[in-house]
């Protein structure tokens, strides 16, 4: 088998990276581990930053988001028992996110995707990549009970963070930077609707928690626990009171959440991760290949979105003049903006949950941020432009 | 003897309070444990923000502070070798700073108070305040080597962070919130014109510098160092070797530092603490007595000179009106701007110097937060706003 770029992964970077090279006539193969069902049930991210929904809009990928996303115009920040709303169109000059689920995304870009009749291989789980300094990199991978290979031009590793991609990088000239948190989050999905018109970040004494929404009925919902959690721990009614505590006001007292039926929960590690570069040769790592970023400041769905667009415009452009320019900048253009999706994740994490080792000193300092960001015009611009995206780079 | 309020401490903090008590004809009793030419030749602060400038002015304090104090109109972030001007005036609506040393505010505070007659006593050493929660506190002191006691209406702790007077508040109700940082600087006084017109700010890969005014003819450079360091170990040639290698930029590579002979030289420890409340029954804090920041955000002298401010106002109230409304708030409206101070002055400090328990991960989210303040005008006008001086509590 040969290729023009071979795309290791199909969660929404190998997707979305395979839409706009199919829309630009660029042949390509997306190899994916997992089966179809389960990739299209994965529970991850659910807000779109607006140069994410601009990309896919412009991929011809954004009608189902368009009709059925739910446009926040802010978030609410809470801590003291107080609520403090961030406005986000006037602080960025029009500005908002869309919370439309990645799961969505993901069925949205499969089901181009494969009426488009492209190349997408479930089930196909990559070994190795080899010769990522010559000229035709090859992607090993079993498929069918069987040992394939795919001959390529370019290879994409948007495999995650456990894939094998970053590996065809050699570790003399790779750089992992890394941080993990002393905390977990322990996420659900209820059949209950969002009490809350926009997410609501709660900063309280018993931890941080956090009010999504994944539709008109389910919300998603979220506690801060310890790392080493068993869910066995956490019956459903516990979680709720948990919630209800750590979301309550002076203001309103007797306010609980609504409940329903929760459908889904799952404890979720919290990590920080940078491997650079980006591209050794002719592999490119897009995606959480390349980063992860605490959810906190729900920016892992964007880079990656944000990475593929940079090098589908840099693959287009060496087709298209022969120029590798653009794919020589790749790994440098996107990680200024990553570092700075990083920083803002990583502050967003830390001021908002408690910490073990935190002594009182780092709360009041938490508190401080806190009400910086509710009282400063510049401070809530800052914020409110980190969190609804960036522009990406030129 | 008898007094209104007895002031504990002739530091800048205690002399401005008698300024503006005496402007008003607040009878009042400065105890200072030094003597006059030790507190007059004591290195500290040189940056006056403009609320300290404007109470200074207004005082009738301000007469040589604005014939000979330099105004800047923005600093300098060095970091990754490369300079960013901050452009205060642009960035805060036309707000700057006064470089004047706080020993020059300290000598014309004590020329004007013995100008004016208000009792003003050095070397008095107080060993204990008493009765803070009756009517009538006392002080007592050691003054001509005699045991004196000084009955008062109010008393005021402007004692610093060594001082006796925050013992004056129960244990039971006072809390502590502190920070020590793994590391000092390494402060010279250089009889040496000035190289910047601004102060600089410099990340480097060997710590944090600092480059500061004292006026046209004398500089006050910093060097971070080890906490442990000892002066034997830096004879002028490494300090000034130092000075150049971390302020060295990649566009001016044979850039040297005017070398001069060093007048002073002094290790700093850095330090956060607040000490709340800052009020107990005829007992008030101000200053360093209550809190303390590590000096990379130029906040203590201010910090102070907004205590004794918002104090002086209460006490006329009071005098006044037989209110008790604004000594009461004393506390809490001091320690929000507090707070805020003490939040900037850490995030300057752990975003500019290196740290020995720091990943490489944390050194990118600093040069990450850096090059935010550098290319966002929202963050940088955050940072002006603070270090130009938020405004006082009306």
């Amino acid at each position: 088998m040969r290729t023009t770029v071979g795309i290791i992964g199909g969660g929404p970077a190998g997707l979305l990276l395979a839409r706009l090279l199919d829309n630009a006539g660029i042949d390509n193969v997306v190899l994916e581990s997992r089966d179809r069902s389960y990739v299209e049930q994965r529970q991850r991210a659910g807000i779109l930053e607006q140069p994410t929904v601009d990309t896919l809009r412009a991929a011809g990928a954004g009608e189902r988001m368009d009709r059925e996303g739910l446009v926040h115009h802010g978030i609410e920040l809470r801590f003291g028992r107080r609520a403090h709303r961030m406005d986000f169109p006037s602080l960025t000059g029009g500005r908002g996110v869309l919370v439309y689920a990645q799961t969505e995304v993901v069925k949205d870009l499969i089901a181009l995707r494969l009426a488009g009749g492209g190349p997408l291989l479930f089930t196909a789980e990559v070994r190795a990549v080899d010769g990522a300094d010559t000229d035709q990199p090859v992607i090993h991978f079993r498929h069918d009970d069987q040992d394939k290979t795919l001959h390529c031009d370019y290879v994409v590793g948007c495999d995650g963070f456990h894939g094998v991609a970053r590996e065809a990088i050699p570790a003399t000239v790779r750089t992992s930077y890394e941080r993990t948190y002393p905390y977990s989050w322990l996420g659900i999905l209820a059949e209950a609707p969002p009490v809350y018109d926009e997410l609501v970040y709660a900063h309280s004494e018993r931890g941080f928690a956090l009010a999504s929404v994944r539709s008109s009925s389910v919300s998603r919902l979220y506690l801060q626990v310890p790392c080493d959690t068993d869910l066995a721990d956490w019956p459903d009614e516990r979680i709720w009171d948990e919630l209800d505590a750590r979301f309550a006001l002076d203001e309103d007292p007797g306010w609980k959440l609504e409940r329903g039926q929760v459908t889904s929960k799952a404890v979720l590690p919290m990590r920080s991760h940078v491997t650079e570069p980006m591209r050794y040769g002719r592999v490119f790592l897009a995606g959480d290949a390349a980063h992860i970023v605490p959810p906190t400041g729900a920016k892992g769905l964007n880079l990656a979105a944000a990475d593929v667009t940079v090098l589908a415009r840099a693959l287009i452009r060496q087709r298209d003049t022969g120029s590798t320019q653009l794919l020589d900048a790749y790994s440098d253009t996107c990680l200024r903006r990553v570092w700075r999706a990083e920083h803002f994740s990583h502050l967003m994490t830390t001021t908002l949950h408690t910490d073990p080792a935190h002594s009182p000193f780092d709360t009041r300092l938490q508190l401080s941020q806190l009400a910086r960001f509710a009282s400063s015009p510049h401070a809530a611009a800052d914020l409110a432009d980190n969190y609804t995206g960036l522009p990406l780079p030129q």
